[in-house]
């Protein structure tokens, strides 16, 4: 199975603005992006990255840093650098370059392919077996709000469309094409780390960089209200 | 294994507020009870209503009407109505009436308690024979933001504690007690419906009655931001 990771280094997260800055949003996105593609690799897969351009990994300030710190976390394994990571670059909108990847299966150069969106901070390898093992031509673990966080294609009759409520779209693509859908009931994989009330989440249910990162820039749960958020201390 | 769904009917979804009025608020938190006692049973267990005072399900104007109308979904089968299922009154609030519940496990009257939240109208049958089978002391499904949407207490040295982020305290009290936890990674568990953003993950993840009474009520998926909503048509 060819796992990929789409991923643009410009503007990420942009409706994390009002409390991270554009330089910070980066540095936290690279840290989602390298928790997916931990978690992908220790579900038995190699990630490969789908970038509009080829990545400027020292663009990123971390990456030499959280090497070391990762080598310590995982208990001396090293961390392979993204730089080292397979890529594609397909410089077309998400949804062409998407299916750009699609077409191996077409081609007969993948029997399937899965898509991984690079903001999945909770997923972990547990998650991602049950997307990998899901039945159906098309398995979906559905996000909230309609999107389509994570998917397995394994028929080269069925093409992504991720504007608008992608998750009843893709369902409909599929049935339209008598194709079977298998749907994953994952809050991990449904958990797209896309607004500041998003980030408790992160903050909840995971350990790795993106977890420390948002810890080490100040953010901790906050539940001095009925509803649970965050809130960034004082610096 | 008891498996209990504490519910009230005093203002309840309050945050709904900005789209319901509060008889429909009461209307719509009727039919999510019975979806998610519905799939309780779906999953062989018999759901058993933990209210705050003996439940007025003539004060709830769709009872009638709705069974006629679940007989008909349902193929024939009649639904049991809430005034007939198997209740416990006990007026406190919702933390000690629950522990109330799981002196059982004490007594020696339940091998296992369950508790599931009233609210959950993306509950299936699937998502909950997960968290009954779900392994350890205490097993829990969180909620988006922190909450314990479910779980299925095992040991009489657990209680619960609801207030504020009682997934990560409910974590905190079974660790102190040296009791092993288990966690159900469900986006239908996760999901409990609050807010209005809520409502469109009921209208697409659901053909239940909380999502026709949404329809009756003029909601649909509304995909015109970039953020998936719903929109209700003018009446």
């Amino acid at each position: 199975m060819d796992v990929i990771v789409p991923f643009t280094a410009r503007d990420p997260k942009s409706r994390l603005a009002p409390v991270l800055s554009v330089a910070e949003r980066r540095e936290f996105a690279f840290e989602m992006l390298r928790d997916v593609v931990t978690a992908i690799e220790a579900a038995g897969h190699e990630p490969e990255l789908l970038v509009p351009r080829p990545l400027d990994v020292t663009a990123s300030p971390l990456e030499t840093e959280t090497v070391s710190e990762t080598t310590e976390r995982a208990g001396g394994a090293a961390e392979k650098p993204l730089a080292d990571r397979s890529t594609t670059v397909d410089d077309r909108p998400l949804t062409p370059a998407v299916n750009g990847v699609l077409s191996r299966l077409a081609d007969g150069d993948a029997a399937a392919v899965a898509i991984v969106m690079a903001d999945l901070a909770l997923a972990t390898p547990t998650a991602l077996h049950r997307l990998f093992g899901a039945g159906g031509d098309v398995a979906i673990a559905p996000g909230r709000g309609g999107g389509t966080n994570a998917l397995v294609v394994r028929d080269p009759g069925f093409a992504v469309d991720y504007h608008g409520t992608s998750y009843r779209d893709h369902r409909r693509a599929a049935a339209d094409a008598a194709l079977s859908v298998g749907v994953v009931d994952s809050m991990r994989l449904a958990t797209d780390v896309d607004e500041p009330g998003d980030l408790v989440e992160v903050l909840l249910h995971t350990d790795g960089r993106s977890a420390a990162w948002l810890r080490d820039a100040g953010f901790e749960v906050d539940d001095s209200e009925s509803r649970v958020g965050v809130r960034r201390a004082d610096e």
